[in-house]
């Protein structure tokens, strides 16, 4: 069942994404990779999604150095997207090439409701944040460049470009990674990632008063997960984001239940653990589609 | 990465599911809907993967009524198969028209080296069997034309093809599953599923006793789940599907980490029930890459 | 190149259509199967393209029987759709299943910003018209209610539902005719295409008499090419669909290209029948790409 | 219609390909951009196709700088290769992307029975080459190892692996177009391809003698089309592509049949260029449908 709605394309997602940017207090993104994954966001009461880059790649069986092609992405995107009503924050990796593949993707993601995209500071294709070290980053006047490019392109008003810069994972220091923020956002950006691998948020915290503000500052707090949000609140970040627990959910899940059916050759281990089928159907919409038999098929 | 090799080749994933129904043993397919959790079936032992179309579906956030097109579920079928060595039965619904469009499925599978389809004797747009009562059936002489169309289209000789018929679901008794099995298996169909939905295997069984090992006979016990495998291999029984438990499995964890998450602002409760990011790297074949880089890429 | 714009969003396709519909005068559909020659139909004048089942099928190798999923023919739908800024109305066949895939279809085209869809009562998978004799057709009220869902489903309120008829074809004569196309009306269709392949106007032209406008009325004059447009006007047809046209324009040149390039073993015999190069990268757009990476590529 | 058959399983079309390489005479391949102007060049007599990335691109209404996704030129690869049982030299561009693009992309058109890939050494997103001047070009050993890295993971020992220098047409010179021929031949290439935009062919068969068959030797005489054959033997040139023949042919006759009718209201014009609709149906196999409702469909 496609969610959209004529009252979605008057408050439409772009806008609820930059409400939660512009918010004054923190807010949360989640991660989903699949239309199921997304619904489930949803329901928990979220009122973002964050496709994950590296969640997709890896629902697809695939590594996080841009195997899947943009557009098998966005086919996964407009599922995610049919199937919800809150926004979508497109992890968009570098944008799969130069500005003009970039811009054409943020085209594509607004035809299909998506109400942002992330791009960020390194060379095509890229490789997962917490592999390796000194990856090299993008030259930083061609990023803005390509940022621009989005801006001029989004047929939303609404839809956000957020530039990651991951100046301080690949080493380059404080200066640097202010430099290159102040200049996607004089590029248009409308919110600012910046990406750190410690394993506390001092980075980031240093970051963020430096910062002060001066455009939506999102944090993905994957190895420093136990900070608390007044942490964040005080360094004056707008938005966290769980990058990729959905995911790692899932797979411990079912290598579990699998493990045990394999072993038992039968359900007895896991059948508390498992959504009843019956919630299966509910959750993807049966019941619309009963009323809908009813209304459009003659004699049923 | 792809795991395709010369070695999978010579034998073929469809020679392997072939010599899983042709087993002495009951032998067992678990489902899976994504690249992600085919592996997971494969990693826990399983020696094949039932492509759920109830599963496959609910993960693109749709309805089990062929609302994803065919195409888009060969789309996701090829990842599968690209991530996984052992065999797939896809889950082939009413083959998505008439013979053919469903011959025009099966060369697209061996494409993909996908092992087989299961074809069921129901109309297109199909109903998931558990809902309603009385769906409508195929005529029989027309699905063994589709049968047979099938069979003359696969371009892998040990291609498998498995007739799936709901007489019994449908309510039209013994007489009418067994003259519609004894049809489908001589238009060429090499195993034939009979589908239940009592809340106990005697159905089945029955059908199993008077059936007699003509052809390999499969079984998918959704809704009696706790009989125990020497029923199944007593009643003659060549393979057990567990058709839907991943996705449930993977559904429940999901919710719940999605409610800790939200309910926390934080991850203090979800922490032990994820898998280490550094584990869904390793699981997606990060190691590969790395070698390749190494081998590939000069001055890496 | 994609040219949608902030003006397209205000004076949307699908209204283009709608008034190339009730315009006081005939209006012609040209047809096209690729981004290119619905390019073509745009720079020729023409006011609408006609995305053929036909012709796209054939550009794609396939038989005009459903051979090509629902969603691949969206996939090339969306490139025409990007590629031009007059309105395309999509040849929908059946609407490829029952009310619910056609409802489905209905919501993937408006966020394409397809036009509009045409709908014809026959079985899913189709055959073409003009192959065989006394096809069946479908239930008329399970047809309206197929209109109807796809009325209540669209997402831009200007969108087209355009319920075509066979039962002339079919052999089911003028009542039968025009009981179903004041069904399909009632049920909300936009437009009625009453087909014919009669050699001549005769049939169409009782039928517009007896119609009498009371929606507008579409022909695809393929078997009777040669009516003056007065004799549309005078029956009061509102639109003439030239429905394959371009693709036979195109096997034809492309037969002779080839032929005479194999036998001479060269191009002396072609160079006069060949768009220039230049011409080629100006028809797609490089004038704009070559700007655009003056403004966005620096240093360039 | 699918084409494959087992017969083609035997004789790949890849094996087909490599024998047009190493035959002693010229070879020519033609251009297509579809399943249906595929058709067209076998129906010629041709004996092997080039899938032109820049007549697809032009058929997607976008323009050749990987504006397509590489997933979707494969898409259409696959009804190309389906639609036809000569050889297909796919045009992989860059490969689009490093190594580990270009390596995924070999194994999915070994999937799809494409018999070959060439693959140039310029940067991700292309320029076409007669687009502006001295293009960057690959780093060479980086290129040699993309081109290691594709030959390893072919999974038809026949496919053919061909490397485009463009060395001569960024300004390079011989010497480094040399150079580079020999290690791209050395990293497993089993042709070379020498592009040029001089008017004459002075500059590849210059390149032709200091090459001296080495290897495969193929050429684009796209600017100097009037090069006698004779010449090219002569160079030890063993294939020839006529690159764009057929776009050109197909967008010629389009604009020429759409801007009359519409001048015309009508069709008078037009009739005697177009291939009537009865041979386009037999074009795609309609008869051999005919054939299988006999066989498959019951009372039919």
């Amino acid at each position: 069942m496609l969610q959209e709605s004529k009252r979605d394309l008057v408050y439409t997602k772009a806008q609820k994404l930059r409400d939660e940017l512009f918010n004054t207090d923190v807010s949360f993104l989640m991660e989903a990779h699949s239309a199921l994954s997304a619904k489930v966001v949803e329901e928990a009461g979220f009122r973002g999604i964050w496709a994950s880059g590296l969640s997709i790649s890896a629902s697809l069986g695939v590594r996080d150095c841009n195997e899947a092609s943009w557009s098998q992405l966005v086919d996964i995107l407009e599922f995610m997207s049919d199937a919800t009503s809150i926004p979508i924050l497109m992890d968009g990796d570098t944008g799969f090439g130069n500005f003009n593949n970039a811009r054409r993707l943020v085209k594509k993601l607004c035809q299909r409701r998506i109400a942002g995209v992330c791009l960020e500071d390194k060379l095509f294709p890229k490789t997962n944040s917490f592999i390796g070290e000194n990856q090299a980053l993008a030259d930083p006047l061609e990023f803005a460049g390509k940022i621009r490019a989005c801006k001029d392109s989004q047929t939303d008003d609404y839809f956000c470009v957020i530039a990651r810069t991951e100046a301080l994972i690949a080493g380059h220091g404080m200066e640097e990674a202010l430099t290159r923020a102040e200049l996607y956002q004089a590029a248009g950006a409308d919110g600012i990632i910046v990406h750190s691998k410690k394993s506390t948020a001092d980075q980031i915290v240093q970051f963020g008063h430096l910062w002060a503000r001066r455009a939506p500052l999102i944090v993905i707090p994957t190895t420093y997960p136990d900070t608390p949000i007044e942490v964040f609140r005080a360094a004056g970040i707008s938005m966290v984001i769980w990058a990729n627990h959905n995911i790692r959910a899932s797979l411990k899940a079912m290598r579990e239940s699998c493990r045990h059916i394999f072993e038992d050759r039968g359900l007895s281990r896991v059948g508390k653990d498992l959504t009843p089928l019956k919630e299966v159907f509910d959750f993807v919409g049966q019941a619309e589609m009963n009323e809908a038999e009813e209304k459009y098929l003659p004699g049923h």
